[in-house]
Order: C-alpha cells, then sequence, then structure tokens
C-alpha cells in the first residue's frame, strides 16, 4: 500500500502515539487552504485529521501529521488514504467519481456522498439540478463540440459566457467571448479543449452573492448570513458582511440552498453563488465544501464553515452560523506578475491575516485577510489596507 | 544529542520538506494548552513552532510537527532543542533560570530573556519589583522557615494567604490559613515543603482583573482591554471583558503592565493579576506568556494574544489588541471528581469551543468556551451554556 504515495520522511511518519480511537479520523482530499483551515479548526475540537495532497509543495502537507501524497483520482490512493480513516472528505473538485464511488462500494464513509459530488464538480448536472428544482439561472446551453458551441453563441446573441462543466476554479475553464473573432482564437490556440460546456449570455451583473449552509447527517441544516462577492477577471477578490441586497433576495438566496443541500443529500458545507440581475436572483454555481466566500466566518460568527464542515461530516452537532458582528470584509491576497510571496513581516496588522505557506505563483490566493467591526467602509478600509501592506506593489499606494 | 529526548515514532520525524529558512523556526518550551494555541496561531502566520514537552501526553506534541519530548530543566536538553529552533520561548514557568541562561551564553535568542523570566517564575522576586517600582500590592512577608512562617502569621493576623515563590499554578502552592490548627496540619502532612513563601494578609477582595500586554523585540507595547477574572478555589473559572471596574482604575493596571514590561525588558505577552480591595488596585502577580485571562483574544480582538506573543519573539510587527465586539466571556473547562473528559460531540454550540485533548484529571483545565457579542449577560450565559452541555454533570442542570 504504501508505494502508492509518493516518499516523504514527514509523511511516512506513524502516527499519533496516544491512541483516541473512540473520536473519528477525518481524511481530506486535498492539503490547499482550505484543508489547512479546516486542521486549524480541528485543533480546537481536538479532533484527528489526515490530508491527501495532491502536490508535494500543498500548504497542509507541512503541517499536518500523517499526511499523504498521491493522486486523488486514482481509485487504488483513494482506498489506501480511506482505510486509514474513518470518514473522507474533500478541499476540492479535482476527482474521478468513478473512484469516490468505489470508496462506498467497498464501505468507507464518503461525506459528502459521490451522488452529490457528481453534481458539484458538473456545471452541466448542477444546470439540470436548478432547472428541475425550478432555480431561476441564466439562460444556459449544453453544448460538446466547436459547432454546437458556435451556433449557441449565435443563439444566445453575443458577448456570451464559455464555461467547462468540469474542472474549472477561479476564473479558470471560463471565457467571456464578446466577438466571434475571439472564438475563433480560442479555437484555434487549442484552449477550450474537450469536455462539456455550458454557454450563456453574459447577463448584466448588478451584484454577486453568496451562501453558505452546513447539512448534518441528520439532515439539520443552518444557514450563514448572506455576502456580498466582488470579482475581478473571475477571482474573487473581496467579500462583504452584510451583503447589502434587498431581504426578500437575502431570503431566497438561503431558501435556495437549504433546497440544494436538501435535495443533493448534502453532508458539510454547501456554498451557492448567485448573481444579482435586473432585482432578481440567478444561481451561477455551488460547491460541496468550505468557500472562499466563507472565509470571513472565522472571525465573523460563532461556528467557522471549516469547523462546521468538520463537525458535520464527522457526525457531531453543528455550531451556531450566526454573525458575531455587523460587519465584515474579507480581502484575498493573490500573486501578481511582480510580487513575491507574501510575508507575515510585511503584516500591518489591524485586520486578521491568514497565509497560507503557498509558492507564489500569478493569480494563485496566497492568502486572506478578514477584518471585523461594526461599520462596512471601516471594515472593507481596514482589511484593504492590511492586504495592500502585505503586497509590495499595493504598500505605497 | 538525539538520545537526550525520549524516543517516539511521532517525534522522530525529520523536518519540514520545503525549506522555509527564510522564517524563523520558533521552538516554545511546553506543549500545553498554550503551545497547542500558539500553534494554531501560527498556522495563519505561515510560521514555523516545534514545542519541547515535558510529558508524552501533553497536548500540542500530538499535532506539532517536529516535536520533542525532555525535561526542560535540563540544560542539555534545552539546548538541544534550542539548536534546532531560531528562538525559544516558553508556554509555562516549570524551568531552571540556570540552564535558561546557558542557552543566551551558548548564543541562541531566548523571549522574553532569562533575566525577565527569572521574575516571571518567582514570585518573591516578583514582590522586590512591584516593590522598588512603586506598584500597590498586599503586605507581604518573605520567609524560608517554619518559625518565620508562624511569626509571620502572628505579625499579619489570620486569616493569611501562604504562596510558594515558586512552582505554583492553578491555585497549586497556594495555601489560605484561617485558623492555626490549619496552619499546624498543614506543617505536619509536609504539604509546605522547602523553599521561600510569600505570607500575605488576606485581603478583602471587592474584584479580581487582569490585563495583557504585548511588547515587541524594538520595545513598542500594545495593550489588551482590561478584563475580569472568576476564580474558584484559587482557579480562574470565568474571564469577562468588559471589567466593569472604574476606568482610573483600568487605565492604572495597564499603565502598571506596560512599566513592567518596559522595565524587565519583557519580548512577548505579559499578563499582570490584579485584586480590586477597597476601591484599591493591588497587583497579584504576572505571568511572560500567555495567560488563561487572555483567551478571549482568540474571538474579542483583532489579533490573538497567541499571535501577538509569536508576532513579538519572531521579531514581526505586533497585530492590533483593540477589541472587536462589545462583550465576551470566557468559561474554563475543568475536570471534576466525576466528569470524564469534554468530547467534542457534547458541544451545544453557541460559543466558541476549544478543547486541548489533554486526559482528564480532577482540577485540570480541558478546554474552554468564548461567547462573544453586544451584551455581557448575554454572552455569559451562553458561556455558562456551552461549558455546561461539555460537562456531564451540569448537562442536566
Amino acid at each position: 500500500m504504501s508505494n502508492l504515495y509518493h516518499e516523504s520522511g514527514h509523511t511516512k511518519q506513524t502516527a499519533y502515539k496516544v491512541p483516541r480511537m473512540e473520536r473519528p479520523i477525518i481524511g481530506i482530499v486535498g492539503a490547499g487552504q482550505l484543508a489547512l483551515m479546516m486542521f486549524e479548526a480541528s485543533l480546537r475540537m481536538d479532533l484527528d485529521i489526515r490530508v491527501l495532497a495532491t502536490d508535494a509543495d500543498d500548504p497542509a502537507l507541512r503541517v499536518v501529521p500523517g499526511s499523504r501524497v498521491g493522486d486523488p483520482r486514482d481509485a487504488a490512493v483513494l482506498l489506501a488514504f480511506a482505510s486509514e480513516v474513518d470518514v473522507v472528505t474533500f478541499d476540492h473538485e479535482l476527482i474521478d467519481i468513478a473512484s469516490v464511488r468505489s470508496l462506498g462500494v467497498a464501505g468507507h464513509a464518503v461525506r459528502p456522498g459521490s451522488a452529490a459530488l457528481a453534481v458539484a464538480i458538473d456545471k452541466a448536472r448542477q444546470h439540470d439540478t436548478f432547472s428541475r428544482l425550478g432555480i431561476d439561472q441564466p439562460p444556459t446551453v449544453l453544448v460538446r463540440t466547436e459547432s454546437e458551441l458556435r451556433a449557441a453563441m449565435h443563439r444566445l446573441a453575443l458577448p456570451v459566457v464559455v464555461k467547462h462543466a468540469t474542472g474549472g476554479y477561479d476564473g479558470r475553464g471560463v471565457y467571456v467571448v464578446d466577438h466571434e473573432q475571439q472564438f475563433d482564437r480560442l479555437v484555434a490556440g487549442g484552449v477550450l479543449g474537450d469536455g462539456e460546456f455550458l454557454v450563456q449570455p453574459k447577463v448584466p451583473i448588478d451584484a454577486e452573492v453568496a451562501v453558505q449552509v452546513v447539512r448534518s447527517i441528520d439532515g439539520e441544516i443552518l444557514a450563514y448570513p448572506v455576502v456580498r462577492t466582488i470579482q475581478e477577471d473571475g477571482i474573487c477578490t473581496m467579500v462583504q458582511l452584510p451583503a447589502a441586497i434587498p431581504d426578500a433576495l437575502a431570503r431566497r438566496a438561503t431558501e435556495v440552498a437549504r433546497l440544494l443541500a436538501d435535495h443533493l443529500d448534502v453532508v458539510g458545507v454547501l456554498a451557492v453563488e448567485f448573481f444579482v440581475s435586473g432585482g432578481r436572483l440567478l444561481i451561477n454555481e455551488i460547491a460541496m465544501r468550505p468557500h472562499n466566500s466563507g472565509h470571513l466566518t472565522i472571525e465573523a460568527t460563532v461556528t467557522s464553515q471549516f469547523e462546521n464542515h468538520l463537525r458535520a461530516v464527522a457526525g457531531l452537532p453543528l455550531g451556531s452560523t450566526a454573525a458575531v458582528v455587523g460587519a465584515a470584509s474579507m480581502v484575498n491576497i493573490i500573486g501578481s506578475d511582480s510580487s513575491p510571496a507574501p510575508r507575515p513581516d510585511r503584516a500591518p496588522i489591524d485586520a486578521a491575516v491568514h497565509l497560507y505557506g503557498k509558492s507564489h505563483r500569478p493569480g494563485r490566493k496566497l492568502g486572506h485577510v478578514t477584518a471585523v467591526g461594526d461599520s462596512i467602509e471601516d471594515v472593507v478600509a481596514r482589511a484593504r489596507r492590511a492586504a495592500s501592506a502585505l503586497e509590495p506593489q499595493g504598500a505605497g499606494t
């Protein structure tokens, strides 16, 4: 079994010396910042965590005892990992559903389950689900070939948004097509690749909002406050609480998230992203794990999304999702072409700083800062200042 | 060198695979809940932490990569530990100052330094320091022998409080003597042991308060808000923010903490505990590390005492100590004769829960809960409920 994993002094360490069999060991597939923040939460709960890292420099790998490195799409790797833990959960969608399904077949607990995950990792299946449940979404055409894509563009009228059904994240796999030559270049460059695509008209967006709910193994659902998300180039740069949208829309967003969590039998956190367009709420996409739009729950609510995800998958009762402050603002620290990785010694600090320990790469999320307080203006200003101070090019502005 | 440490599969693991020499490795002498919470803070700062545990079941040992087990009073153990890290700090006072001094002689960075620690671990030296600086304290007689003790009791008039100058914590090493027969029993039982003692009249206590300050290597000092502490049988059971004492007393408490931090050249967190007696502020004792009275800073302030202690000893700029909420209440979860260790599955949860993963022992601090919000009545009620739910005997009350 051990030769399924890459060799590493750190990852080959033996298990905890103190037997703690009465507590479930939670195995997280993925070792990015979400796994890191789940590990942080686990330290307060006296829960055991193991992670399966894809890459040797994944941030959670360095600090989580009992970590493993391996391809999460490989059924044999997944099965070996599952055999070392009591329940398997995930911090990303770059998985193979057949492999995940084989865990269930072998009797391993997987939360959320493979049927739910099959929807989470596939925007085409999300679209079908939203349609069946009567959830408003942008007009969408599902296509597979270049000619279907071109026909859909013509039908919907430019500009359109073309999305890979699977594998996209942080703006990757999403293309805005303003004119036909642009589409030709994408095709000629081989950028689009294979698979299924969603084509949607580029709807006018008044605002984007998100909501997280967490669902326990008993079907209890608690909802976090709706937040406003601000994107640049397809990457979320800032999240704000409160969302500052009409109550009716916020209520509907929460209702939709609850409906989806129940319908899909989610266990753990479900994050749902929406466009507000012409006063209407249009669902964009969902994620079945802690989500960037919920990072501010660490400071702004009684129980963070990370702790509640662990509570849910471990079969524990959920913690309160109520806000403890009037306002919060989270700003992502994103690698640019010029900036080196953020360093703690550059932190200012009038906000909570979270650095992920990731190597620098343009467009990569390297950390985030969160300011909480009473006034949205104050917390936005403080979070922006803190983020700037962590990025050299922003320090002088 | 390796045979100085106890053998353990976990603790013999190799160092981080990813070189991070640009960041200081902070070695914490001690692996209790304070080290555990410093480790938690380090995960957001991308700092490296190692701990030197005294006992094989110390909570931080299980989760901090590169942990060691050894006697922290043994100079050879300390030197070996120091050689693996860039700076040494502490989570307890059960150390030997000569051994700590030898680290400095060998060129290792120790923060706070041995001169400051010599005062922190010795209440007799604290008393001298307070006297020299003109800080009000209860009348105190320092004694070494039984006959000196008896004479001091008679001079001060019963009831008196007898305190070991060194080695006490959580009410250990502190004896209230209400009548002479009680003193005789302590002596006959060999309870008092050797060493130096402080004898103080049992002053009428209106309230107890505490304040933490953090001092950087550059001498910058930031103060946390003053908190009220509530003790039962010498153990802190609850901490409340705000302290609800007159402003003049709160200002004086902060002033005294700043004065001491400067005078003693502290690097890191300094916690100072006071009695409020007859409208006066009397200093009780100090600790030169994150302190139980500051646990609520995790949820209630911008930067927790744990993060700021690490920032200070790592030579980083300090984070804001400002409160982000109007009220906070922390309740300790303490082992009783009957209760088993708290379990996360018993958590309620309308407060932040922190379980330390310690084996159960009567009187031992096993965890804490913190509620934050706007109203002190609300947060106290929520923290009490959460703590009760984690203790079986409290669940039905």
